[in-house]
């Protein structure tokens, strides 16, 4: 029996054991769902075991537990794929937007709604449907590749605990590449692999003028007001085309290639349609790049947020003692959060006038941009087992946002590899999260070809650890 | 029995008068202190009548009532001036740091102790005892000038009927020049006149960017941010030597006149003494200008307030949807506020990128600056008057705030002249506002020396009305 008719014969068992699996609100956020969170890792785990996996624990952290699974190829040669994704969920708030029960998951036609079925219980779940689907085609008793899954609890509350996890278990987790579910396609009609997201790290920066808020008839003109120093330093962020003008911001920037740049201009990118999901009545940015550039490939610095002074009803004529901002940065291969960091400090310093000081913290270390390389055969398998499983060419995406996947590349050392069906409007983070069942299905037959695939390679070039 | 002598022999009636009055609790800004500003008003009545008036009616107002009280000379030749004060006071909090109930007036040494004494109930009550003294220095049954009170009973509350009554009494309120006790003096060492206050004119700009606010991963830099562009906005509005940088925002201001820069550099300013007192570890502001020009005699552009996004704890990575600022204008002559809105909203439209709009609320017509001519008689007679009760030269100052002032000016078309002996250091506004008896007699004194020089001045120039 072939992949695909192996899957589309346990469709109905899939789907069943999903709505099992989604019934359980794992939200991780909430620390009255915390019972929940370990409920979903024991279904997890016993899911897992049910389908064979030789290995299957469950790892407490600090704070909500991880499923490690693991299922060892035949061939001790064989290339070994660690799976990366989350059995939590995001909370359901507002409630009553919801049209069903977030947790009584709901199947119309080909879609399947509840929170997680898409972020990212479901595609967690294709793969043990493709890994049996792999097997039942080539008629094996165990995996072409030694498969390893790492399902944490905690990312939707900000993976606090993933780094050190990666850290204490390195050595059970080593893989030769890593393969992360837990993304985008650009849409249903245009199956896609993600190639990188962007890193961030975020400050708040503090401007401080005179100890107290002064009236500004008796003062106002002749002391230094730090809302205007503040307002000074955030303008100055950019020049007049749109660049990031702190100084050695751009250094250390891989601009994307050349070959990327135009697989991303094949993308069926209306951008005024863009422009109504943005809700913005224009497009703005750098100079010299597009709008998926900009939100992809190219770093930027933002104002989240600011306040100082007075901000309630009516006027109050004062110079204010502070001003405060929230600014974030997304960074971009091979920005390094920590040098950024020094650079940002610099520039405030330098672009402060007598009379007011300031102090910018950031919220943590920041996170690395990553990225995958499109030459490499870890991602041109990838490509071709997708393209196979949707008869179609398959294109490149990227992500604009940040997410625990480059801990995973810089810990595990290992390259990473997308392979996800989700698409932006299946509603993930909202009420009515859905998805659709049938990309689901493409999402297992891709992994069953990819792992043969793999294997495949590994055996021709006979040094597998080399491949990648 | 010359002026002088009168005055301290009345010292001791003078202060009793003026605690019986103190102990009035007239807070206009507080509805629940309504009643008392109604009783202060009567109780200011019943005075002026003992006192002599002629005239004395309490005139109700949308809000509450002002005093009105008139004294013809006998001469019908002779110049009206018209006294400007109010007997409403500020409210009393913090009432825990004050020393003394606020409303309980206390005399220690010379310093008299209480809500009102200085601002501006002792000012308005030197006019009392000074008229008295004019009188029974040269023997007259009347002044030598007409003498017309207008007390408001709103000042604290930002008279907001004041500019209403000014132009449906014009008729009974007309007069050659206006006299205001509400202001301060140099120091007790510095006797000073003020001959100007600013104006001012503030506004809320609101900028708005994409109806909603995006995440900054999926949006970030492909959208006009309205945080950046009102920061833009902000930072524009002065160039790098601290000019407003808002076209033709200068045009209509007078320089002001050497002779004038001259007597204000004359003050014994120190400004490490100024900046502890704003608690500020610079001076900064326009080019060109020493700090005393900078408050008293320059126009500003103030940031009174700004927000936008996110302003709670740790980060939240968004492009706000918005963002907001209050701006305050302080104003010198002769710019018409109007016309500063105009350039104002002019400014912010040009200076916003495309995709993000902006609307600019002026919170009302705003108040134009004003300000005595130096070399007018009127000045130079008050000057005279006050060197001659405080035996000693005395300098100009000005007001960097913005008062009812320049209404009374402009309505009644007569020149201002400030005679005050208000110090800064009365905590006026504050908790314990207190008031020095010693000056409270030296402003009765100058303006019985006053009255009697306008009086004079006007036979010898046998045109009084052309005078001033």
């Amino acid at each position: 029996m072939d992949v695909r008719t192996y899957i589309e014969r346990h469709r109905e068992t899939f789907v069943a054991e999903l709505k099992e699996w989604l019934a359980i609100p794992s939200v991780s956020s909430d620390p009255e769902h915390g019972g929940d969170v370990h409920a979903s890792a024991e279904w997890l785990a016993r899911h897992l075991e049910d389908v064979g996996f030789a290995t299957v624990e469950i790892w407490q952290t600090g704070g909500l537990p991880a499923v490690f699974a693991e299922w060892p190829a035949a061939d001790p040669d064989a290339p070994t794929v660690l799976v990366y994704g989350h059995h939590d969920v995001q909370p359901v708030d507002p409630v009553e937007e919801w049209e069903t029960d977030p947790f009584v998951p709901v199947e119309q036609g080909e879609r399947l709604t509840g929170r997680g079925s898409s972020d990212d219980k479901g595609q967690v779940l294709f793969h043990t449907l493709g890994v049996r689907a792999c097997m039942a085609a080539s008629e094996r008793q165990r995996p072409p590749v030694t498969l390893k899954l790492l399902v944490e609890g905690e990312e939707e509350a900000g993976s606090p605990n993933l780094t050190g996890l990666l850290e204490e278990r390195r050595d059970r987790l080593a893989c030769d590449v890593v393969v992360v579910s837990d993304t985008t396609m650009w849409d249903a009609d245009t199956p896609s692999m993600c190639v990188g997201l962007r890193g961030m790290t975020d400050c708040q920066i503090d401007v401080y003028g005179p100890e107290v808020d002064l009236h500004s008839g008796t003062f106002g003109g002749a002391v230094p007001n730090p809302a205007r120093a503040l307002a000074g330093v955030l303008a100055g962020m950019h020049d007049s085309d749109g660049r990031v003008a702190i100084p050695g911001f751009y250094d250390d920037v891989v601009e994307v290639s050349a070959d990327e740049r135009e697989l991303l201009a094949r993308l069926p990118f209306d951008e005024a349609e863009w422009l109504r999901t943005a809700r913005s009545t224009a497009a703005a940015g750098e100079a010299g790049y597009g709008t998926l550039e900009r939100v992809w490939v190219r770093p930027t610095a933002e104002i989240n947020g600011m306040w100082s002074g007075h901000t309630g009803a009516g006027p109050r004529t004062i110079v204010p003692s502070s001003a405060h901002a929230k600014v974030s940065f997304r960074l971009v291969p091979d920005q390094e959060p920590a040098r950024v960091q020094r650079r940002v400090r610099d520039y405030v310093e330098s672009a402060l006038p007598e009379g007011v000081r300031a102090t910018v913290g950031f919220s943590g270390p920041g996170v690395r941009a990553c990225s995958s390389d499109i030459t490499s055969p870890a991602v041109r398998a990838a490509r071709e087992a997708m393209s196979r499983a949707f008869d179609t060419e398959v294109l490149f995406t990227r992500e604009g946002g940040s997410g625990p996947e480059a801990a995973l590349a810089g810990i595990l050392e290992a390259p990473l590899v997308f392979v996800a069906v989700g698409l932006d409007d299946d509603r993930i983070h909202a009420p009515n999260e859905k998805v659709e069942v049938p990309l689901l299905l493409k999402g297992a037959e891709s992994v069953a070809y990819l792992w043969e695939d793999l294997a495949a390679r590994s055996r021709a070039a006979s040094m597998s650890n080399r491949l990648w």
